[in-house]
């Protein structure tokens, strides 16, 4: 190995996810995890290694590279491979072609054309209906039937680390007969993992869940931030708008979906049995371990919910099979997001709507202190990793801290 | 006049929108219509009459031009005001800065980064309220305090003239336990106004009521296709989906803003007053005739629906002012649209499942046959236009015909 990997990083020979930083005075330029370094694609193309046009290692966003198709970006991802773990390879002895992590900026490393968000983790969905409506029917008739998602806000999905404003709005309190104005009083993070489309579709074309995978480049941790006081009042019926749309963070590094092999694993029963356009054959989930800490002001990071990414009900592939099969077409660089992804157990809930139910137990923290959503000051951090044997496969981390609402 | 202008041309010299034109064997560049002319901009550019860079002209969609800012783009529409009323002008003389509009091919006008759709005539909101929900509570207790929306998508956001393909899903008939699929059989059109953005705005920053125009580049016409079968079975609770995103037509040309000046008018009064964020001073909407007309395969047009823009309930300053009160950031070419505009009387009805009432009343149409929702081979042309006194500004037309589902 040309690069020392800690047992516990994520950033593994078996990982190599794609993102783009930059260092002082260069500019953003695709690059290349490998455990607590970056490799530099542009130095790397300037070797003359690639038998395609390394161009596309010069952008500012990975989606050029990506539009190269699966039959580069795999091969690529695997020729460096090869070479990462050569003495004799022609990466060997070339210290200038690695960047430290901790000296590099990371940017937001895709340009998202449309962004769509799921509602695919069936205990999320049972624990946000029984609050949001009817106790009793918490889990809505289409649900077991379709996937059901929406359209979001391309525009303000951000990188990580950059600071969340708290958003201001309106809301009508329980105690008041009208709205009012002001910052949100639920302000709310929720767990969840993105995928990026490698592979345009034509309008009118539907992608089979068979297809499904070779239009999936990778997978980033997201959350999808949401402000549950605006969203109450606004949602009927046309669905969630202002309450999501102040901001998403997206974390930098895109795992290649080929890098999750490992983690395979076969989802829940679907019951009743989906219609065909639905079925798909065989393990369709990933066994990817996710957890959420909320680190107060000058305080520690505290854990407030240990997820995985294989709970989800409904799959990518049956995401993306009925996402087209009207026909809609998908683009390089779109992203489609999860949901919020809870689990049975309460320490696994994805949100804090769901942790604190509502608002009505609240969460203690080590500090003394209580969460029923989120402060001022803290900064949520999101992790996830998968692990088979000796194998590890991590996507690092989303994070960022609330500011106050702006003052005027 | 160097152009001559038919009086009920849309494009007279008070309007000169711009758009995206080609003819054989030259790519597509910016233009400007004017009676059955366009004026092609690259050949005006290379006259060297600007004091801006005129690249902007040479590119497939308007959103660099647009980004110049309106001191810059209102100035170079003036110019050619100017310069089109005088026989002494620099474009005297030139026949071949014109191009015959019936021997160019239209192209999408602008790259569409995130689409809005709001829900903003009271009298369509209380008509699908009506036949989706209650009858007696046909308009939720949140419409009149803001301007609900939803985000749409961009992708398959259309030229006018591209055929529609009749989307295939998920749908629930009544008489049926479990969904089935198949082709839509509620495929309707929706009778809208679009509003491009023409100003960036910064994560983080409102934009106000007082400030809304300034972002607002111009507007064209826009066709919301629906199937009412899907969207009915899918949008609860998170809002139109698959319903909606196998495609959207718009107009080719871009009206802008200041165009429409004359004909500003003031919109229904809104009881109960608005939140301080959503007042408005002055006159916000604009009295633009619209017209809705069905062509049989074969057959000759007929109008369904005769409506106004001026009817909106909610202004597009009001519509900009609340999506960016929590800070959401908007980009030059986002797409928001008036979502359908319907008026009182049941002539003026924006959509088929209004005009039908929900299929119980179908729409006789002049060969004997009758409508509740849209046929295959139909064809759908929008139209629009404002006048007051002399002036005459309109926005041409969309259309599109509706093609069979796909055989498999």
């Amino acid at each position: 190995m040309l690069v020392q990997v800690a047992k516990d990083s994520d950033f593994t020979i078996h990982n190599l996810p794609w993102g783009i930083f930059s260092v002082p005075g260069e500019s953003p330029r695709v690059g290349m995890a490998i455990g607590d370094q970056i490799l530099d694609m542009v130095a790397v193309a300037e070797l003359e290694l690639f038998d395609f046009d390394v161009s596309v290692f010069y952008e500012d966003k990975l989606n050029p590279f990506i539009a190269l198709g699966k039959s580069v970006t795999n091969k690529a991802r695997t020729q460096v491979q090869g070479w990462l773990k050569s003495k004799d390879s022609p990466l060997a002895g070339k210290p200038e072609l690695f960047v430290p992590q901790a000296e590099a900026t990371m940017h937001l490393p895709i340009s998202i054309g449309d962004y769509t968000d799921f509602y695919s983790s069936i205990e999320h969905a049972t624990n946000v209906g029984r609050m949001f409506r009817d106790p009793e029917n918490a889990l809505l008739p289409n649900w077991r039937h379709l996937p059901v998602g929406y359209h979001g806000r391309s525009s303000s999905i951000i990188e990580s680390g950059v600071p969340i404003r708290r958003p201001k709005g309106q809301t009508k309190p329980p105690t008041s007969d009208t709205p009012i104005y002001g910052p949100s009083k639920r302000l709310d993070f929720e767990l969840e993992m993105g995928f990026v489309i490698g592979k345009d579709s034509e309008l009118g074309q539907q992608v089979s869940t068979d297809e499904a995978e070779d239009y999936i480049f990778g997978l980033a941790l997201f959350n999808d931030w949401s402000a549950r006081d605006i969203q109450k009042w606004e949602y009927v019926p046309l669905g969630p708008f202002l309450g999501k749309s102040f901001a998403s963070s997206l974390a930098p590094w895109i795992v290649t979906l080929e890098a999750l092999e490992p983690f395979r694993t076969a989802g829940p029963a679907q019951d009743p049995a989906v219609l065909p356009y639905l079925a798909s054959r065989g393990p369709a989930n990933y066994n990817i371990q996710l957890e959420v800490g909320i680190t107060p002001k000058n305080g520690t990071e505290q854990v407030v919910s240990r997820s995985n990414f294989g709970y989800m009900y409904w799959s990518m592939r049956q995401q993306l099979a009925h996402h087209t099969v009207n026909g809609c077409n998908v683009r390089v660089g779109d992203l489609m997001a999860s949901g919020t992804i809870s689990g049975k157990d309460e320490s696994s809930y994805g949100s804090m709507l769901e942790i604190s139910k509502g608002g009505k137990q609240p969460f203690p923290m080590n500090d003394g202190s209580t969460r029923s959503f989120l402060d001022d000051g803290d900064t949520v951090t999101m992790r996830g990793w998968g692990e088979a044997g000796d194998i590890r496969v991590g996507f690092g981390e989303v994070s960022a801290e609330i500011l106050p609402a702006s003052p005027e």
